[in-house]
């Protein structure tokens, strides 16, 4: 260490171990070369340096470093999301050598803008950085960070301590006034530049006069924004940025099979029929409804009920066997109705408050027109025959699936892009992929990007249900929703810690969506919890997850199924069923008022507010959500218990709210509708199955609770 | 969800959530359109399709997917370091849509080879995979990941199951035949694929006899390595990696001002004193041997004694003021000998088992024959006067800072380069730098290269003492070592908070040097502790980093302070000093058993295998380090209490080879040279500053541990 930089070590060097203070370079402030009067060429550099630098933007990149971007997603290898009217908080370490003062911006913008938006960034500690933009269009965007050398903050700083210190400032004053002079201002600002660099070479060179108009708070301003800035950086990505429509974030489905929506099972439900219906989705509070694929269904190897291989010459088969002579994937299937009924579901279910969601799957039953049309999309065996569908030593002889490259590039990738394309402008905006996880990567990649690029409100849920590496791989490469391991996830401590995963660094670009049950999963808690069971999952997915799904049937606590199995008993994947939804013991109301309760809250309009909360019985779950404005907070309490009554002590989140452990909160119970105070942060509450599984409560902190803080 | 996927859900499922078991994809195998009888043709694909994949190494690359890499460092923007010898265990999630198997390589060559060398990876779960390799040379690296869908692996995994269930196999046996045809086996294995492929075709179709060709495990070897590799992924970055010399990581450092070596303050020390001082410093077990700058010393506005601006005529002035009338960084001070003397003291050293490092220090005292030679390299005030290093309202004028900008880019630079050539050249590879955070970071990533690429062997240990970010910097931009916070972190607490962060994800690029003093830092606790102090001190520093290094003075306790400062009272910066080193109460029979300990015991040789152990008194703080075999481990429990006695609790770590906490160990005292044996997990010590402040010890577990586990 030199003598110098040894004088200085203060109390900051206890801090953060030492630092030095050393001088401040005044290196790219004008300079003239001693004897010969050669003007300062700031940023001229020989070209025939070989610089090897991260961030080489510009000449003297790099001189400012950026790193510990957040948000960044794998090093900036795929793109977060954000929804519309969301603040992005980004916050990044920038620093420079020596003691120059530095400046930042974040720059951002939509991906089909020309120009970047630049919010300065704010200084924090410790060489971090923040700032934080708002989008407002759906779109993708993108964002990263330049930072600079500022000459004229660290001048002032130099030139406020020697005037401290009663320094002569001649020559400090003459390289303030310099620099003001390379000041390029906005429009708005320019006038009052001329004005000021009049004032400063009417003053004597490093009078007082002068000094005080270099020093002035309005010359600060003006140059913090319009004075020169030196080898800039740029940091080396451009990190992505998908910005959905809130529904992507907030949404509550609700599934059915339109051949169901029938009073009959020997008559096959129609999309007349389910506009007839909408009435009852929208009164259960949802806002999308999710259909089974509605395109025709094969007739050659077609399953019977309950999946078996011997159908009855009526049986419907399973809609998962796409494609028949009366046509593919952008076909309807002719029993439910014409394209022209589905406009009219479409728009109906528009003015009920409902957007639909379909099913987009992509394997084919052996009818498909596909195979005879493009035979080169499909495997075929050294004998001759086409690849079925198998799970060695099983064969599934309804189903093939096609295949994603060889000669399927480019003709099936944009076949498939067509098919979403053709129901997207059908209307349809939400699309929920089947088995994405058995299809290439590469494709979803392209193709949500081509569907969105056009149509950015087209949102894409992921059915992957398979392991946690290419469930995350799907949101990072663009799915806005994802099914969850939710349904299997029961107790207390495994909810918990799902949760903590979810909505830590897995929020910034994997969305769930909790669905109590699925054509699919009937699943083994609901067989044997009863009634029960089903408030304690509705409860759960509705105030956990901002998104959340419930496939009809759970309202009316359906739960046979077949014998050691997560199956329903007589799946209405296989046949035409008829529900009784007015069945007694359905929990209608509930799920009714959960919905409602989720639209007027704000709190649980999002998941990655999750704060769990400390309960003393194992069976009990509490947690709590809040705004970031912290203005709407809901705690729920839920015992996982269907059958005993548990009583536990839990504690209310006074902390948040800077209230002391003795403080009081005004609370207001929202399944029960009364409101009452609790005193103190230590509760008691007993949850009996047979009164209440749950509770729901709005806190309300006092009004002036800002105040105390 | 499709009807067939939803058969197979299992036991599978609870375990990740749920994994759908669809059907194995044979995409890539050999088909025959139907009818047609046109051979397939793997990796065929147009190029008319824009597919935006993030792996695009080759068509069908980006379908097997590589994430989440370990080591990595910042997305992969900088390299991680290690030495030669040293495995590196890389991980990666790894995995492809569906159920094709897959297969995947790491790969790793040195900067200056043109081929890759490869290392198959092995599966450990999850879709993560690891392989470890070990480079040999010491230079930079990079490596990566390659992945692959394996179609001969998938086919056989369907064959056993298939052949299991009793089904007919002449079509599989007819794709796998064609696959092993298709194999590209190394040359050793050629004749063997030609035996199997003429026995495969004796073989009647699907017989037994050609099954069993096929599953045998000769085949499945020849296939693993030889067989056809659809549709590779490789990973988007080459990953930097700096193998160096074990010097980075295990050295043991003192420091001395050749010009104190002497027996007369009147008399200034020379290069010939220190190569009769050398037998004095290889006694005490260190290996290297560092000199502040030994360059001439400026006579303008010389620095006097203890720091003060009025010099005596025979003061020396501050090593630190550079340049002289008699050279500038390439040249010797004059009095300390000639060059010829400065190659005899590195051979010399050489013999006694020390290497030399030298002091690195940019700035240039207003003598230095740049400013005459090169005034464009310095920053000129518009008065034509030079720019005086500077912290306003200080001004240091026995200094002036080069410029790293304008004018200097290419020549300062490349000077600068050449100056360090110059040194090299002459036997030094170690370069201490000073200040390195008050100079451009791009300055210091591109002449490390420079330095690196021709003498690989070099280090550079960056004297940076300021906030984190710009320390991490340093080290990630290429610096093999780096100071520490250690000098200031004296409660147990904030060591082992310290060490923690050390010997985590930091211990991939940032290797500390535990310095216990330097002639810049007169420790606060060492002012005040007595000589106890500097055996814990010393203790902490020798066995908590593998790096560390000693100031001449402190093996004989000098701790004279300039009052209410943390620098030396008549420091030898400014003077000579003449050192009585046999003074009574010093302790280098202690510092030479640390270094003997240090080098006897391979688990001190790193410093990421800190071990926290639980202590019942804040004032003793106990670690372990053992190596990665465990065949070494030394235990360390100090007192930090210079003044009085702690008695402590503290746990043996017997849980390391798998005893039970009843379990008993051997015990080395390495300090006081006696054995002993533990019984148990739990024991009391107490350690009296009086008689040890610490003990060191080594634990030699039972030599059947092994297979106890």
């Amino acid at each position: 260490m030199s003598d110098k930089a040894k004088k200085s070590k203060d109390a900051d060097r206890k801090k953060h171990g030492s630092m030095k203070e050393d001088k401040i370079k005044k290196s790219d402030m004008k300079k003239v070369i001693k004897g010969g009067g050669v003007p300062y060429q700031p940023h001229v550099a020989s070209q025939t340096l070989q610089v090897e630098a991260t961030h080489d933007v510009s000449i003297g990149g790099g001189r400012v470093i950026i790193e510990a971007v957040t948000p960044e997603l794998d090093g900036g290898r795929h793109p977060i999301k954000v929804i519309v009217g969301q603040p992005v908080v980004v916050e990044a370490d920038i620093f420079t050598d020596g003691h120059e003062k530095i400046g930042c911006d974040v720059l951002w913008r939509a991906g089909d803008d020309s120009e970047w938006s630049r919010v300065p960034m704010v200084f924090i500690a410790n060489d971090r950085w923040t700032a934080s933009f708002t989008p407002t269009r759906n779109n993708r965007h993108v964002y990263t960070i330049e930072g600079w050398r500022d000459p004229f903050a660290s001048l002032l700083d130099g030139i406020i301590k020697k005037r401290a210190a009663g320094l002569n400032l001649v020559v400090e004053a003459g390289e303030a006034v310099a620099l003001i002079a390379d000041a390029t201002p906005t429009a708005a600002q320019s006038a009052a530049l001329a004005d000021l660099l009049t004032a400063l070479r009417r003053a004597a060179e490093g009078s007082e006069e002068q000094i005080d108009l270099i020093t002035s708070a309005s010359t600060q301003a003006l140059m913090v924004r319009g004075g020169p800035r030196h080898q800039v950086s740029r940091y080396d990505r451009e990190l992505g940025l998908i910005v959905d429509r809130k529904a992507a974030l907030f949404s509550s489905w609700y599934e059915l099979f339109p051949r169901s929506i029938t009073d009959d099972v020997n008559r096959h439900g129609t999309f007349r029929d389910v506009i007839e219906h909408l009435p009852y989705v929208q009164d259960l509070g949802f806002d999308v409804l999710y259909f089974p694929p509605i395109t025709p269904i094969g007739l050659k190897n077609r399953k019977g009920r309950n999946n078996t291989l011997t159908p009855a010459a009526d049986d419907p088969g399973s809609v998962y066997a796409i494609g028949s002579a009366d046509g593919g994937h952008d076909a309807i299937h002719p029993e439910l109705g014409t394209i022209e009924d589905f406009r009219a579901l479409v728009a109906a279910a528009h003015d009920h408050g409902l957007e639909i969601a379909l099913d987009f799957a992509i394997q084919c039953s052996p009818d498909h027109p596909w195979i005879k049309e493009h035979p080169e999309w499909f495997v075929w065996r050294p004998d001759g025959t086409i690849q079925y569908a198998e799970n060695p030593p099983k064969k599934y002889e309804d189903i093939v699936n096609v295949n994603f490259y060889g000669d399927s590039i480019p003709s099936l990738w944009e076949e498939l892009r067509n098919v979403m394309l053709f129901w997207v402008r059908e209307g349809v905006r939400i699309l929920r992929v089947d088995n994405p996880h058995t299809k290439p990567i590469p494709f979803w990649k392209w193709v949500i990007a081509e569907i969105n690029r056009d149509y950015p409100d087209v949102l894409f849920l992921a059915e992957a249900f398979t392991r946690p590496a290419m469930m995350r791989e799907l949101a990072k490469i663009g799915y806005q929703q994802s099914y969850t391991y939710f349904t299997w996830r029961n107790e207390k401590w495994e909810i918990e810690q799902y949760m903590r995963e979810l909505s830590g660094a897995m929020g910034d670009y994997y969305r769930p969506n909790f669905f109590v049950n699925t054509p699919d999963i009937n699943p083994v808690y609901l067989q044997t919890s009863g009634r029960a069971g089903f408030l304690v999952r509705a409860t759960l997915a509705a105030t956990l997850s901002s998104n959340w799904g419930v496939y009809s049937g759970f309202e009316i606590c359906e739960a046979r199924a077949l014998p050691g199995k997560e199956e329903y008993l007589d799946s209405e994947k296989y046949e035409i069923k008829v529900w009784d939804l007015d069945r007694p013991g359905n929990i209608k109301d509930y799920i009714r008022q959960l919905n409602h309760i989720r639209r007027d809250n704000p709190a649980l309009h999002d998941f990655r507010n999750y704060l769990p909360l400390a309960t003393s019985n194992p069976q009990v779950i509490g947690y709590a959500k809040l705004t970031p404005a912290k203005d709407n907070c809901i705690l729920t309490l839920v015992n996982l218990d269907p059958h005993n009554r548990q009583d536990c002590s839990y504690e209310i989140p006074l902390w948040q709210w800077g209230l002391p452990d003795t403080g009081s909160i005004e609370v207001e119970d929202l399944l029960g509708g009364y409101r009452f105070t609790l005193y103190g942060k230590l509760h008691q509450i007993a949850l009996d199955p047979y009164e209440r599984s749950a509770v729901v409560w709005r806190l309300i902190p006092p009004a002036d609770w800002k105040d105390n803080r």
